[in-house]
């Protein structure tokens, strides 16, 4: 499997065996991750990190997992600074700022933007978000942690029962997960939301065209046997009324007394951050925060894992990486990923 | 020939013999540039790149030319972030953040602000652009790029035809650019625009103490044998009404159709970008994009090449660049710059 | 002594010890930061560097800092890119951007919000600011540069008289300072402002159960044999007419003809940055800028030797700086620090 060169624009592009790949890749770069060891593979390599739309959390963890690698991080945030305001096309600022770098992450508000500027660029492009259209990365990492939670619990991915909850109609990270989770067997999906925040017929229709079992409820004892509790943040503009987003609250929170009422011992929480932790929105409970089962933090980090393997693999260097390696001077105290 | 410690605050401040020495510089810097191989010959220093006014092309450009030749780069953008809010001089600013690197590439507003700058500055600075002054390394650039798309159709910058084209009157890139080519032989320059739009005084006069040819008019016809058509942008806010607009485009544009109909085969098209691709602009066609002639992304690529050229003079080690080669592990597509 | 693992997040954590030790290691940095040799000692390593308020000198005097160790610089300005506006407790913040870096330097606008950052982080957080709180590099800073500053001239900090001058009611650097010295002996403090911004109770009340002679006053000619005068900015916005700032700049500027007339010649002139040089300002007049005693760059570049010790101290790695030494290429200029 060679993915040099190419572009990562979309879950549509992975077949399993891709992505299992890719997950063997992430897999072997955990000790340079933590600290245990260093990799100089991408020395002198420069990431282009274009953040025309500002996400912190995401931007920080592509320059860190470029950094990881060995390879200089050139960084771009925000529009103002840009000349596609001045009315530059999307063609010329890829010709341009590709001319500058190895590889390119991009976030971009506009949906179809990233693709846009692949085409004019010189160098493989990778999205981190482009408006409410795909943001291929978490979806990964969400679906790479499924998979290593389940199997800390023994389980597999197939056959497992996954409830997504909350506003599953203008999440664009549960979207892009049940595309790759539909290609899976036998899931059980229990979709829990308000009516006017449920998932889009075309998703459903992915999934139940796989022959996966789908519930849209809004009752959470539809989802008592869940392995994966995977919750949303939900923008506080969807509601009409403060009423309405206290109803909303009583029924689709997930706190400490929820989780043990209703859910198995080994149900793993997740959720893409950030979590809003406002009273009036507060969708998990940081009563939960020291359960061991709350994997929101280890998602994170995975994040890292999934963007040192899709820099690796689209720079070509993926065999190479231990080959460069390199001691660690300095303490720093990173919990196993 | 000694840059080491020098500024680079005006294209005044050369002459021919030192602008080949720096185009010399720049021609080894390919081979990295283009990622055949790698150099750590500024492995450690410190770029400070201090961006005042945002301009993202530039200053990537910068920050790329540092890390392909080894080097780190501290980045500051805007004006809120700094001091200079504060009432702090230039002065003040100029003797901390100078302390913090080892060169300095600045981009201010501010005419004349560059210069200042440089006054308090204990490292070398490198004018990235200050208002409506001077931006020497665009105009090296520009020259640079004239100079080898000549070279490719076994031509020389002495003699050769240039027609420069549209704002001529506010576009400072044409005006330095007029300053370095009058310091070749025998030139003849087409100015191409609206009489509103006309060319400095100074600038004609410098042309014409040389000895050069200079043709001022409105009509494209003039401008048939050029061997270089240098088009600029325009901001919008020039024209008095949209009809203003239309009248401009009607006789001042480029695109497939008028360069077949009035240019040689081998006439090139600069462009200091960004090219304004909005239907009320459109300078310069997208219908040329595929031609071999359109030399405006080349120039992008040139901009790194003489940053990287003039970092390598001013820290003094323009001479040990090969010294601190390394392989590259990765593959990237860079065509031949 | 060992920071290994530690926050820096207060002088209150400091005794005379730990300081005289922090001190032992930013003189070791020295070489470095002049770029008469290079280290490695933190290859590898990053620094998150979260400028959740901007400041453009301290974020680069960090950046700088963990770059002359050999680490690498991920850096946040500003909170709109900040997923901290959408809700995130700090808390969770800390957990994701921690697990990105191996250490985090901070500046927020909140006090007090560093500390409650820490407690997420599982790296070391350096404070670099948090409102009107602390900044406790800028206080060890100014203390590393008053004992080398008196001992270029023979004296030691125990014994000598330091005159505080301007804004001692809000500017938070002279509470800082004032809370280190109180632990030396015998010192003098002539606090010398305008009524209404004169020093908090608090403070006077620690430097008088020191044991330390404290003089509140008006009167310039109390601070007369002072050995240090520590000036500081004040915010245009403290007075309450522009009559009222006349009056202050004819008490509480000092320029060359108060300093010649008033002060020993031995007397250091220091004042944390940035100063205001607008007329309506102008508490520290430009035309001491080549006087010998004036040590405000000097302030500047220590910061740059006190951060350094920091990382390397938190990092665990002060004794292994020379093992990791190279030689530097290029040429700078760098006055002896």
């Amino acid at each position: 499997m060679n993915f040099t060169g190419s572009n990562i624009l979309s879950v549509n592009q992975f077949d399993l065996d891709s992505i299992q790949y890719i997950f063997s890749v992430a897999d072997k770069m955990q000790p340079y991750a933590r600290r245990a060891k260093r990799t100089r593979v991408l020395d002198g390599a420069i990431l282009g990190n274009l953040f025309f739309e500002p996400s912190t959390r995401t931007r920080v963890s592509f320059g860190t997992a470029f950094n990881l690698l060995g390879g200089e991080v050139r960084e771009t945030t925000g529009m103002e600074s840009s000349a596609l305001t001045k009315g530059e096309s999307l063609y010329d600022t890829a010709r341009v700022l590709s001319s500058y770098s190895d590889v390119i992450a991009m976030r971009h508000p506009k949906s179809g933007s990233v693709a846009e500027f692949a085409e004019g660029s010189r160098v493989p492009v990778i999205n981190g978000g482009d408006g409410a259209n795909e943001h291929p990365t978490q979806a990964l990492l969400d679906l790479y942690t499924i998979q290593k939670e389940l199997a800390y619990h023994g389980q597999s991915v197939d056959g497992m029962h996954i409830c997504m909850m909350g506003d599953l109609k203008y999440g664009r990270t549960v979207h892009s997960l049940s595309t790759l989770l539909s290609m899976y067997k036998n899931l059980r999906f229990t979709l829990l939301s308000p009516k006017a925040l449920s998932m889009p017929d075309s998703v459903l229709a992915t999934l139940e065209q796989a022959g996966h079992r789908v519930t849209v409820t809004e009752q959470v004892t539809e989802s008592l046997d869940a392995d994966i509790v995977y919750q949303t943040r939900i923008q506080q503009e969807r509601f009409a009324s403060p009423e309405d987003a206290d109803q909303y609250r009583g029924k689709f929170r997930l706190n400490s007394e929820i989780y043990t009422k209703y859910y198995k011992p080994n149900t793993v929480i997740m959720h893409p951050l950030p979590r809003d932790s406002r009273a009036e929105a507060n969708e998990l409970d940081n009563d939960l925060n020291q359960h061991p089962n709350l994997a929101i933090f280890r998602q994170a980090d995975n994040g890292v894992l999934i963007r040192m393997a899709l820099f690796a693999l689209t720079l070509g260097v993926e065999d190479q990486v231990q080959q460069h390696e390199c001691a660690v001077n300095w303490f720093t105290n990173k919990p196993n990923l």
